[in-house]
């Protein structure tokens, strides 16, 4: 599996094309509505954000594909503006949009899924979305350049496109898959079988949308719902993974090689987010072990992964590792301080709840100040565990998201 | 009642001595050993954090607090280590300093009340405390000025001391209260019946034990346990509620003067924390109502106050309210984003769900821009609600806890 913002031409899954442009949401005018069409019905599954508050394009997809039984042919996703808390005039501008996308298309409109990213709560600018879909019409392709177009049209505050790919061989058929994400900020997704984490995933396999469900759900468990930039769970993060079948090749929900090339390919995404997380100087992977039960190590690591006090520690390369105590001791989980060890990585810190006699500082510093390290924990209670992926704290983080210009 | 860093004369609770010294735990050089004297056992109630993993001198204090039935002679407080996650040489060293303390001021080690504030895991060196006793002794007094730098020396990374007072007519005897807290980091006080934040609670009504202890929690409950600055929540959090009686007046957990008197100072105490509170450039007040509970008016109001992103747009001025409608969504609070309204002041922002149709941005941005602003929601779900303080996270925040200088 391969990550680059650039797919090798032999990559890309059969029976997609892709196209971005410019329709006028982003204030820096760049392209921001991105388009895919399958030319026959692709089945789909998808998973949208527990946040109780959803924006319109979530609402439209979750009712598309019930009504069209998880098929899709068109996938319309647009930045800029992410079409939440607009009431009822943002379903209607979403629909209108999704009947322009089906009309130009020849498909039918619950055969649409449109997303969106943006601001919150400014009404959307339906006709300037449908203005362009001609130009979206006659720039469609199937090759790597305008998948990654489509991967770059995506972005908010992303510094980079995001993508991943990967392949596997059924005897017979190659299956190719490929992965694009935007996601920088107001990064905690809490998918539910329903994240501004939006994520798309294109396979040329043929899959059942019963199997696909079954797939995409075993896949986002342990890598978009074990990441975190700032503890704040979107109203927009969406995950779409669809099969157009052009491969020839049919897989299941118990194909060991097409799960793991499909976990693959969502961890390297998951990943890729917190590695361009906005303001981000390191990415931080805790594995914490020895939790009473699996639940309570990932509340372990949610409480470290959203402590400003351990973030801002870690931007500064900081050992300070009462920070990651009392986390530990607030996470909720059952613990022992006694018991509590950690690791930055090979370098143990804490024993049993106090600190190493032979504690380097100025090595732990340094190790600190790698782009990336690994901080473990060990409670010692049991066999719960989890690995999650997380940001520092930056000054640049508060800039980004304080920097309000009238 | 009155806020100053020094308090008027015939303010201070009578039967109290305090003093401030230097022991040399502060990098800075500054006082950092804080003590109080009482000349005859004062009945004492506490409450302390509710992290599991908790600093050795709030175990020592419950041990002494049980053994000697609520009565209390010493307070003493050091700043610049925390000593927690220091095992049970942390133990030992705060039982150290406790019975160097009975020894010289003539009590029993179960009536002194030790507290420690500053870094984490690192062992306390209680000889340099022990060392400073005699200083301790001589300087003791009962006069504003001591009173004064008692609540200097327990600073950390606060900029100034926080007081507060309260004085009753009882028709006959005045009794006075006044307080001390420190804290500006490390703030999201859970308390309970057992915060990095210190409050020490003084008065000279006589009140048992058992009444002490029902109304310290009565005013806890409303005030430190409604603030956060970071949602981080302090290993080391300690309220401690003196009554020496030596205004010769009787009060019972039912008076109801008394009990405004103390709801007051803590408010007081509470709110002068977050406008201390690191980095901080706005002190919000928000005010949740119209929640299905209680409890959800608060889930509310904590997603909010620990929200980056919201927290971010604060100390922009930015009236960007769709994070206000994402924390509210991921809060866990039964909400319904349609009937959700926001007022920024005076002024709505919100109705049902929507932007107004006369939302005047630059009006709310004018705002935000004030010191000290309050932001309104209603849930529209039932009679459930709750006023919580918080501030904003700012680039400063980042900068005092990221600073690591080796």
């Amino acid at each position: 599996m391969i990550q680059t913002s650039l797919l090798p031409e032999d990559a890309l899954p059969r029976g997609f094309r892709f196209a971005a442009v410019k329709a006028g949401l982003k204030p820096s005018g760049k392209t921001d509505f991105a388009v895919a069409v399958v030319d026959q019905p692709a089945s789909a599954a998808a998973m949208f954000t527990s946040n109780r508050v959803k924006a319109a394009p979530l609402i439209v997809d979750a009712r598309h594909l019930e009504r069209s039984g998880g098929w899709v042919r068109v996938v319309a996703v647009n930045a800029g503006n992410a079409n939440c808390a607009t009431g009822e005039i943002g379903l209607v501008a979403c629909e209108r949009v999704c009947a322009a996308a089906a009309k130009i298309f020849g498909a039918q409109g619950r055969e649409v899924f449109p997303s969106s990213t943006g601001i919150i709560g400014v009404p959307l600018p339906d006709e300037k979305l449908v203005g362009v879909l001609p130009e979206v019409q006659r720039t469609l392709a199937s090759d790597a350049a305008h998948f990654s177009d489509f991967a770059r049209a995506i972005m908010t505050t992303d510094t980079r496109p995001k993508v991943a790919h990967a392949w596997i061989d059924t005897g017979g058929a190659k299956v190719r898959l490929a992965g694009a994400c935007k996601g920088a900020g107001m990064i905690h997704p809490q998918l539910v079988p329903h994240a501004t984490m939006l994520v798309y995933l294109f396979t040329d396999a043929a899959i059942t949308p019963a199997d696909l469900e079954t797939l995409l759900r075993g896949a986002v468990e342990p890598s978009f719902n074990r990441i975190s930039v700032d503890g704040d769970t979107s109203t927009n993060d969406t995950v779409l993974l669809l099969a157009s079948g052009a491969s020839g090749a049919t897989i299941d929900a118990n194909h060991p090689a097409f799960r793991m090339a499909l976990a693959d390919v969502c961890l390297s995404l998951a990943k890729q987010i917190v590695a361009d997380a906005e303001g981000v100087t390191h990415v931080v992977e805790l594995q914490i072990e020895g939790a009473g039960s699996d639940a309570d190590a990932l509340r372990v690591a949610k409480a470290i992964a959203h402590s400003p006090l351990v973030k801002t520690a870690w931007a500064g390369s900081d050992p300070n590792w009462g920070r990651l105590m009392a986390a530990t001791g607030y996470s909720g989980a059952k613990i022992d301080p006694d018991r509590i060890s950690i690791w930055f990585g090979e370098q143990q810190i804490c024993e049993n709840g106090g600190r190493v006699a032979d504690f380097d500082e100025q090595r732990a510093h340094a190790y600190l100040k790698g782009p990336e390290f690994t901080v473990r924990i060990a409670l010692g209670m049991g066999d719960g565990r989890c690995r999650f992926w997380t940001s520092d704290l930056t000054a640049e983080y508060v800039r980004i998201n304080a920097d309000y210009s009238t």
